[in-house]
Parts: C-alpha cells; structure tokens; sequence
C-alpha cells in the first residue's frame, strides 16, 4: 500500500502526519525552510512561488494562532488565502464532509490547510480530493500536528545541528497531544538516539516503549543530561477531570523551574507550542530565560509552513 | 420606469434579479463567463481587471460558501475583498442599513455584494448609491439569487447548446426557492418553451401557470422526456413544521432516484445548487451519477461572477 | 521621561494618543494624509508604500468598521492584512496579553492596530514589542481613539484651514467618549481657541477647565457663534442606567436640531463619529443637511489612517 503522502514518484503530495515520511522528505523540508528563513528580514517578505493559488484554510476547530501562520506563510508565497470557519456553515445545514470538500475542490482550489476534531479528518479529505488538490494537516483531534512536529524539527536543527547525538526529553500531556506524537515520529526518523517522556502516569499513553521512548514519571530523573526539552501545554479541561489533582500539584511534579533546568545539559534548549499556562507547565523565569526558543520556534514555523506548501503545491 | 438595474444607456449596472432583465444582457452575462472558463486551467488564474477595486461582502445573513465563491470572483480579478459581516456590528448598534451602506460608500467602495433575509433590500441599497458604486445581490429573502440562477443558465447552455428546444422541471420547495424564482425567470427570457415545476401542493406558490410554468403534482408524470432537471434544497426547517409529512415520506414522492431519473431523456442533465440533502430531495447514486453536474455548476459559478462583477464595474 | 510615541529622532514611531503630541508631527499626519486624499479618485486606488509588510488587526473587542477602515487603508498601503478576533482564542485559552504580542511578533508583525476593553493596553504592547513592529491604537477603553481624533481634525482643516480663529464645540456623552478627548486635545495643540463642551452634567467629566475647555450644560447657550460642532454617539446603555431620563428627554435638550443649528455660524459645519442614532443626538434633518460632513469624514479617515501607517512604518 503506497504512502498516501507521497505521489507515484514518491514526492511529497500531501502533509498528513509526520509517521512514515521517509527521512530524506523531511530534510527537503527543513532544507526548503532554511532558504525562506531570510526572508524575514528583507524589505518585501514575499517570493512568487504560489501566485494566483488558491489556498483554503478550512478550521472545523477554531484555532485562530495556527490559522494565521497559515495565513501568513501562504501570503508570503503570494498565493490567495480564503478562510472558511466550517462549523458555522454547510455543517450546520447537514452537508456531508465530502460534500463540503468536494464543492470547494470545484472551485479550483490548490491547497486546503484543514483543522478537524476528528482524528483522520485530513486523511478522508486527501483521499478525494482531485489530483491537483493538495492536503495539509494542521491538527486532526489527538492525532497529528505534522507542521508543529516539522517546527520543531528545524529549531532543534537549528540549534544543535547533528540529531544523531541528542537526548530529547518530551514533558507533560503526552497522551492528549498530537505535537508529541507528530514530534515523536520526527525525532526518530531524523535519527535521535534517545527520546523521553516525562509525564504523570495518567498522562501517559500505553505503546510509548514500542516506539523507542523512554519513559520516566520522575521529571528530575529524566531531564538528567538532556541537551533538548520540549514542553506541553496542559489543557485546563484535564484539570477540572479526575486526571490530575490540581494546577499547583502539577506544577510542584511538572512545571519546568530553574531548579529543574539545571537538571539538563547546561546548553539544553527549551521549547513549548504554546500558547504557555505559566505556573502550570513552565515558570516565568524558564519561558523568559536565556535558554528559552520558544519564540524562535513561532519565527521557524512560518518559514516550516512555507516550505511545506511550496513543495506540495509543486508536486 | 427604467429597470433600476441598467444605467441610462441600457448596460447592467446592478445585478438584483433575473426578472426583467434583456435577453440580450443574459446572453452578455454568459458569453462574458465563457471567456473566463478557461482561466481556471492556467498556472496563474487571475486577470487584472478589477485591481484596484473595492468589493465588499456585505452579508446581513450568513453564508459561507456563497461569500466564498464572490471573494474568489473578485480576488480573480485582482480586486481587494473585505468580508463584513454585518449582524454582529452596526447593525446591533442600532444605525438603519442606509447609514451603514453610506458609510462604507464613503469609504469608497466600488462594488456592493449584498446577502439579506429581507426581500428588497439590495434593491433598496442600489437606489441610494452613489453612481460610481455597484450593487450585486447574492440571495435576498425568498426573492432572488440571480448569479445562482445565471449560473444554472450558464450550465444549462454549456450542455444542451440551445435553449430554445428544451424542457426543463424544477423540482420541490419552489415556495420558498429564490433560486427556483430566478431559473423560471431566465429560462423563460432565454426561449425555453417548456418549465415544469414539480413538488406537493404545499411548496407550490400560487401564480405559476401566469408565469407559463407547467405544474405537476406527481414527479413521474413531470420528469417524462425533460432534458434538464433542477432539483432543490429542502430546507429542514419545513420539515419540522407542518408543511411536510417527513423526509422519508418526502423522499418517496418527490426525491430524485435512478429510477425516476430514467423517465427523463436519457441524456437529460442533473443539477442541484447545494447543499444536498442526499437520502431526501436526492439519492447518492445519482447526486454521484453520470448525469449529475452539480460540482460543474459549482465551478461555472465562479467565472458567472467574475463576468457580472467585470460587467457591473465597468458599466 | 520620553515620549512613549516617539523614537530617540523625535519622529512617530506608535500612534497611541493625541495627548502629548507635538503640533509638527499633527501637521505631519494631516498633511500626509492630504497626499492620499487624491487617490480616491484614480482608477487604481493602490500605493505600494507597504508592500511585503504584515500588518495584524487585534481586535479584543469587536468593531467590523474600525476595523475595516484599517483594512482599507493598509490594502490600499499595498500591505498584507491579518485579522484577528482575539476574543474567541488565546485569550480563552488563559494567556497573557503580552505573550500574545509576543507570538504575533514572532511572526514578523510590522504593524499592530489594536483594538482593546482595557485603556491603556495598546501602551502596554507597544512598550513590549520589537524596535521594528509599530502599535496604533485604534481605540481602547475610554481612554483614546487617536485616528478618529485626527480625521476629526483633518477635516476641520479641510472646511475651515485656519485652526487659530475657531470655536469648536463638542457635544453629548464626553464622559464616556474616547473620541471626545482625542479631540479635545488635538484642537488644543493646533491652537483652537476656544473649545467648548456641551452636555447633561451627569455626561461632563471633571477637569474639563483644566483642559481649557469652556463647560455648558445649555445647548442653546453653547452653539452660539461656534465654527464647528463636533456630536457624540449616545450609547444606549447609558440610557438604561440612572444616567440620564429617556431618548427623548435627551433629545429635547441635546440633540442637534435644525433650531438649534441656527445658533452656531451660518457656515458651521456638523461632525459625528458614527454610527448616529437618528433622533436620539442628531435629528435626521441635520444629518442629511447641507452642513453636515459626516460621510466626509469617513473618506479622509481612511486617508489618515493610511498616513498614520505610512509614517509609523517608516520611522
């Protein structure tokens, strides 16, 4: 069965989720944002490579942080952007996914950045689509989350060059988040030889061994040596469930502190996809210190995102 | 009285309905959307036409996908769009819909795109305009919906070539259809010698038969030898109320099978303005079926309205 | 301590308020914006001023045509525009305003037009931002709406030319308008005279004297022999608390009547911000008569905002 990503020369057609991208497309990718990286600080943030394309941002889930890096990465290639807020309209009115996909394929789409709370959404919606149609995935219920894993990716790339020598430590909710998972498969494709999740066992999914992670509920004892620290953010919703006691006994077993920091390699990087509960997940003075790429990781993502829709939309 | 929607040299300077309008200005209309029809194969679907323009998306009811379709439009004409929906603002502060058009007139606006619950009032803002300022209306109440209709137009012609030896049926909630009010209108302007329209006695506006409409009761009797079928969305809100049995009961009578659909010619041609309610006014296998040219439809409706919105602004 | 508006050149560097700005950098502004007026007129009303730059609306409260007024003007600064709701996302998800800012920043914002509940919150950001991002604020609390005060004095300028022979008055809730201040303080730098504020005591805030403003609680009394007049939106919540009787107990005393028109100068022009409530501050024959520049005001404001831009984003 081929790779649903990939077209019949095994180019990258889709961006459904970082599993099974084969290592040398997710270096193309990196590679790819590394030139638009510049951009930045040019006059004209903008290049021609998408021009008179029409991308669809369709957010079944409201999210508007990542719809706009969408936005702006998709303006930066000069393509047209429309936002379609879905739950407001044909959803209501009882048309069906495909329906929905298919009438806004007929309007010559090129691209569609789809958000869904259902896990598999984006998967459904590449299968139909026509051939000039391109899927990206901007987060499908716990699933995936393949451009933050991506962003991820470059700002550790970016910072310690070699994936082959890292200890990367993944800490909080892991078993609701598509970033761990998206970030999970990145690493170890890209050749990370320790990955580790640190988290309360409630927040822990099963399986985590069986993809070469190592697992430690003792945060102290996993951020020994850790040259890279990613950290989650914990939804409120869990708070108020019975997974966990509350956000001061979180923070007091979880929440990165200086203390806990020194814990790590003194170079370790730390990373968060926001938006930051400070006090729950992270301390002030980590999410402000030195140490922190937390905004960096905001930068990389648009030039991650770019890359990601030029190299589809060329395929 | 001059047709409030041509300037004093007889060219279409508002579009507000298909009612009255020249044969001649719908044959202008659908040979203007010919010529765009190609662009949508070109790497770069955009045609300057309209840079530098104001197109405002004026939507006092809510609707994504037709505000779409009009942002596409004016975006493939190089306009600038802004999407305004109006509910949530002004119109909550109490300032009546002429101050609220004034004030985005003097913001110089250039084009008026204009969505409403109540009949007329796209009508009403055309009247107050300044002249330099075009009004297109894109659904007002039960009343009209004239680029859906021109669009219908446009797929009619692009099938069966010509008008003037076809019969065509409209089928179901033809009371509460704008869309059903603007295809009689055209159909009959554009030569059609025979439309039909199809539903039970209570979605049957009175008046028809003045308009030269063939009514039929029983669908099998109204399907026999037509070459187009226009099937409409029923509303679920007429289902709840006391106009209709159920939806099994209405899919039985008046939905669209295979089986009915082969009473017609057999190259008879299926249309839908969407969204569909598969399973009540129409079955999957034809809303899927060869005959089906519902997402055609979709896809001629944005070269309709980069025709009328070049007509209009250069009127 | 320097001003917060300004960089170490003494050039506008953020647009916060009216109060504390030098008269040069007022006549910057208006005679900028005297450049754009022209544009109107062109077939392509575009300047590729700000082109490749990013400009964020952040809307924490809601306001489709302020909004819109700066999505204009930055389109036609040829600038690429993002529009926020900030409501309905990080902000529920519990972070903070500046880590917000941050984020955005991250993304290579240039321009900030901020729209927020709280007075002060545009300060606030533009004390955080990057040297390169610029903050307009486009409102905030009671506090200032600056660019409404300097299409107020624009307009001014462009009936009457010489600030330094006029009475201005300013008329209705000044306790609660953020417009009324900007103003206040616009026409006291650029030499007006004599200004005068006219109201139910109950509207009047303290410290007007202060300001150099001459207090009249009688409208009659106040319009006498004034150039300019300036009427104020009634929110109508305020007539729902104790502050005042009813509409039309307000509209008795304070709302501009043809009677009461006639006591100002025979060429007294008449100014509102919008939205008006017709018959509650402004009777219908005022607004529509020939002295009223109401909508002109709309047009030069998008003039003012394109200068305003245009400066900031150069300094």
């Amino acid at each position: 069965m081929r790779n649903p990503q990939l077209n019949s020369n095994g180019e990258l057609t889709h961006l459904l989720t970082v599993e099974g991208l084969p290592r040398a497309i997710l270096n193309q990718i990196l590679d790819t944002a590394e030139s638009f990286v510049p951009l930045a600080d040019r006059e004209i943030k903008k290049v021609p490579l998408l021009r008179g394309k029409s991308v669809f941002n369709l957010f079944f889930e409201n999210s508007t942080r990542t719809r706009t890096t969408f936005e702006i990465a998709a303006k930066r290639l000069s393509a047209d952007v429309y936002n379609l807020n879905i739950n407001a309209s044909s959803a209501s009115k009882g048309e069906s996914l495909l329906d929905t996909i298919n009438n806004l394929s007929a309007m010559q789409a090129d691209l569609f950045v789809v958000r869904h709370a259902s896990s598999g959404a984006p998967h459904l919606i590449a299968q139909h689509v026509a051939p000039h149609v391109h899927v990206i995935n901007a987060g499908d219920g716990r699933h995936a989350h393949p451009t933050q894993g991506l962003l991820d990716m470059y700002t550790i790339r970016h910072y310690k060059k070699d994936f082959t020598k890292l200890t990367v430590a993944i800490v909080g909710d892991i078993l609701h988040s598509r970033v761990a998972r998206s970030d999970i498969h990145a690493l170890t494709t890209l050749g990370v030889p320790e990955v580790r999740a640190i988290g309360p066992l409630t927040l822990l999914p099963s399986g985590l061994e069986q993809m070469g992670v190592r697992v430690f509920t003792d945060m102290a004892e996993g951020l020994k040596g850790v040259d890279v620290i990613i950290m989650l953010r914990l939804q409120n919703e869990r708070m108020r469930g019975a997974l966990l006691p509350s956000a001061q006994e979180y923070f007091k077993h979880y929440g990165l502190t200086q203390e806990k920091l020194a814990l790590a390699r003194p170079d370790a990087i730390v990373m968060h996809p926001g938006p930051m509960n400070r006090g729950v997940e992270i301390d002030s003075p980590v999410a402000d210190g030195k140490q922190a790429v937390i905004l960096n990781q905001v930068t990389f993502g648009i030039a991650v995102r770019m890359a990601v829709m030029s190299i589809v939309a060329g395929a």
